[in-house]
């Protein structure tokens, strides 16, 4: 059987209304393509929102919890990975994700970012200016920047040549 | 939205025949109750060939693996979790499971037993004798040891109250 | 530099007076051989014990605790090792042991022989029998059984051909 | 006992001239201080200079390796951590360290300095501009810039009302 695309969503634990707003829109477009949504896992901010966005539009989607229960996590998340091993599964996160999209957030966030650059997965930021400490995975094509859930979209479809999850 | 029932299937990376078709079995039989098999996610032995027997019938499967990328993981696995933490994630997958069927194995599965336990997974013996190291857990109403994969199940439903994946 | 012996002492969060005046006898001995001890890092049971009879007689205690804090730890641990991945670290604990002495536990312990043994490091039972499960391993000469510290010292000095800590 | 403080020292396996030699000698004073090193323990590097000024001026040096085995080790290491778990570990180092100094590096040295914020660890910059990236923390006073060593020290003892090792 091919692999499903993985899109690993990643963002702050509290997000705006706007950045949410997106989050869910994101997740409603990895849904439309077949693609699996991949996040923390935890019923606050862009991962509850992610999660909504592609559960209301019935992608499976899939929470790399720090918990060793389930108390936290999404209601929207259909399969909780439990880790039990706190900030430590923002290795998984991004290692399990064929492209990682990260939206606002903090240190957690950016941590990620630069896990997932180092292991070679594709980092999409969506609204998220780092600045230019990545500006050297730029170069190499493994960083984009991009303004709206579309552009997301259509830089995976560049990025993996369209496969989809059927 | 109710969470499906995830049940972890542990057992060695090498399996007699016999062995690896009752993991094949009782892959299909978790697939036809509608809940999601877990295993260690590799293309080898009990993992193989209950991944198979689950996704031949339908079920969503998701492998734990040691590694970092997909090299090794069975074509039977529809969401490798990539954890890059070797036996470490032997943790992930019992505490992600709502129950553990433990099929005969080394020192890996008898790790995942006594981790499962630990963290108060209920764990089933499947045509593995571990001698009386983990009677205390029978006695606590953790453990069980049955012989077929029919009895598997029914043993799942009176854990779960017979809850599906729906 | 010539890496000092790493012994890691394994047991249970609860010890009966003997096992921990055992622990205690063990963890002395060990200093005494200018060896590091290594175990979980808690302040109860066996941890608690061992590290106490390493530190009074002067060997560097290392502890590998499961939290993210060291409100738990030992008072006689001297280097704590916070991993914050509960259970995942007893992989930490068995990797990182040159030889893993196992006093008597529960399911935690179990665990952490098992994963000794399946990543082949030694493993020596200090009155604590496990019945047959791991015989295989006896047979291929990684597991011990013994009933006193001075028998651990000598079994270990056999498996190291005396190699100190100088 | 009092725990020693224990100073993590990230950075790139690859460096500089300029860079190795600095985290020499910060390896060096943190040893006359009576602190342990702690640092991602390979033999490249900032990890494999900073290990060697502080071995060479007898500080006691931990590496918590992403490895299973010591092949990688730098030998300047004296109490090796085998983790097993790939960039996973950075959570560890950051968890571990009473104070994290970040020298030039590439994502996996960013990973931990977000790591360590995320997880209210200070962490001081040594000749490393990340940019504005991490403004927030060091209006909240967990984050310092400076140019040199001794620097290091000397915002080190602020923190930590130079309580020593003693």
């Amino acid at each position: 059987m091919d692999k499903p695309i993985i899109v690993g969503v990643m963002g702050g634990g509290q997000a705006s209304a706007a950045d949410a707003r997106s989050a869910y829109e994101l997740g409603a477009l990895i849904a439309k393509q077949g693609w699996i949504l991949l996040n923390g896992g935890r019923n606050a901010g862009i991962m509850e929102a992610s999660a909504r966005g592609a559960s209301d539009n019935g992608a499976i989607t899939v929470g790399i919890l720090p918990d060793d229960d389930i108390a936290r996590a999404s209601s929207h998340i259909q399969i909780p990975i439990l880790t039990g091993m706190g900030d430590g599964r923002n290795y998984i996160n991004v290692l399990t994700s064929n492209v990682v999209v990260a939206c606002p957030g903090g240190a957690g966030t950016i941590s990620e970012i630069a896990l997932a650059l180092k292991n070679a997965r594709p980092v999409i930021l969506m609204n998220f200016d780092t600045g230019p400490i990545f500006d050297r995975y730029r170069r190499k094509g493994l960083l984009w920047l991009v303004n709206t859930p579309d552009e997301v979209i259509e830089t995976i479809k560049g990025l993996t040549g369209s496969r989809n999850g059927g």
